[in-house]
């Protein structure tokens, strides 16, 4: 092994960095912030075996470690700007390290972020990435804006990561062309972020759906302080289950709530969304989830809890 | 294991964030950038048996995982504001959680940072923390500012942290009281923040001892393009041999240039600082250096190299 540290660094991870003051290479990167924005930053870490297969394509893995923290810019309605990555590796494989940039650094140039640091050490394979984005002053999409008569919204189709990991496990059924689409939802999560973008003023709360679409409104019913109830018969035409639908993780849809008003302006966003139920007042906790027949079909399960 | 992933964040990494405008809970927390000023951004990742010996005590370890990061801030002479902290835990641990909590938030008050976000997953140890300070507009510290003739100057008394590991591993004698001194160094390290502070205008070049000073000095001089001579003759009475001295890391003290016109301001700052070489013009390696009676004792190993 005779490429040290700085050496990887540089080599893998090194972009230009045109939107930096300072980018890779000194004890801090140095930004200048737009005036009149405000930050937002956020932190995922990826360990395999938890959130990650052992052998996952590393160009997947690239791209998927940075699209998971640009999904939670997209929740607040901002844009993401700069990131830091921070890897630990087992040992130097640099077919693995260049396939891993190059599923990284399509997700950048995707969603306009810039690499802006980070840190490369020995250790079991871990991922470990913040993200900085901006948005305009006071208009950030939050958790704890949704009230009692809101409308309850979702983009896509959640369920379909869930069910693309099942199947590769063996554990269902999942015909073609179904099959594709879930193990790209899977492998290469869209984070909703023009959607996010458009939400601002509109939605009165988001989040993006990483543990299950029931865990994620929970989030947001227990920041809101409100209850919800559910009929998932308008959704359109799902390929997987309502229980993959209403638990499955992974997706990186967004769930919001808009007040009743906004029904036209949302629909006119020309974006895949659908209206799945509404926000009473009431002590946050399981929504009941009922059919187009209002029957309960309310899972058992409501999403994955890493230490749970 | 009752306690879900998200009541472990809220107990033990949920303190009061009065500057954040969202805090700890939702998709990103939201943070108002000070007009006129730069954002300085730095990650570090620590991994037990690479970056700390297994069975660390954790109230240390708090300390230190942000501490590192800090030191980063205090080398761009910058204000730290606010970190993030990813956390991969093998098993859900309490007395380990509330020890390892107490240490970081003791240095999050000592040193001004607010916790605004994190993630806490399962997997082998590791800490990955981000923090994110300011600097007024244009003033950063930087390691590429170093020119002919500046002098060289080092905060402290690098290698004390490389000498206490050197006894808690059983390779060398230390009597007290510079044991204590040095097993403090390694374990609670004390970022040199007014020093880099103090600096801004004055200092041409900065960086920070983590990887040993001839390491860390390295890095000026390659992003500067310029050479250097050392002479450690000038230093205060150390505590520990040359060796140490030059290629111990872990102490973060800092290493710094500054034209010779400014000598009488950096004596003045009250801070301890030794003089102990020049900045030449050349092709950047690794510097020569001499004792008091002009021998060389340039050490064989410069730094410690995670992939070296």
């Amino acid at each position: 092994m005779a490429a040290s540290e700085f050496d990887l660094i540089a080599r893998y991870f090194t972009r230009p960095t045109p939107s930096a003051v300072v980018g890779v290479g000194d004890d801090a990167a140095v930004l200048a912030p737009t005036p009149g924005h405000e930050l937002l930053v956020s932190t995922d870490m990826l360990v395999e075996g938890t959130h990650f297969l052992p052998g996952t394509d590393p160009e997947n893995l690239g791209w998927k470690a940075l699209a998971v923290n640009v999904s939670d810019i997209a929740a607040m309605g901002g844009q993401p700007r700069w990131a830091t990555l921070a890897l630990a590796l087992p040992a130097v494989d640099e077919p693995w390290l260049a396939a891993f940039a190059t599923g990284f650094f399509a997700c950048a140039e995707a969603y306009g972020v810039e690499l802006i640091g980070g840190d490369t050490t020995r250790g079991p394979l871990n991922l470990s990435v913040t993200i900085l984005g901006e948005a305009p002053t006071g208009q950030a999409l939050r958790r704890d804006g949704a009230k009692p008569g809101d409308d309850i919204w979702v983009s896509g189709q959640p369920g379909r990561a869930a069910q693309g990991l099942a199947w590769l496990q063996g554990r269902s059924e999942l015909p073609e062309p179904s099959r594709s689409e879930c193990i790209a939802a899977l492998e290469r999560p869209q984070p909703q972020l023009a959607l996010g973008q458009a939400l601002r003023g509109i939605a009165s709360a988001c989040i993006d759906v990483s543990d299950g679409l029931l865990a994620d409104l929970g989030h947001i019913l227990e920041r809101s302080q409100v209850a919800a109830a559910l009929q998932i018969a308008v959704l359109p035409a799902p390929t997987c289950g309502s229980e993959y639908f209403l638990a499955g993780g992974d997706d990186y849809e967004l769930v919001f709530t808009a007040p009743r008003d906004k029904r036209a302006t949302i629909d006119a966003l020309g974006c895949v969304v659908s209206r799945i139920g509404i926000i009473e007042s009431g002590t946050p906790g399981a929504p009941v989830v009922r059919d187009a027949q209002g029957n309960d079909i309310t899972p058992h399960r409501r999403g994955y809890d890493h230490f749970g």
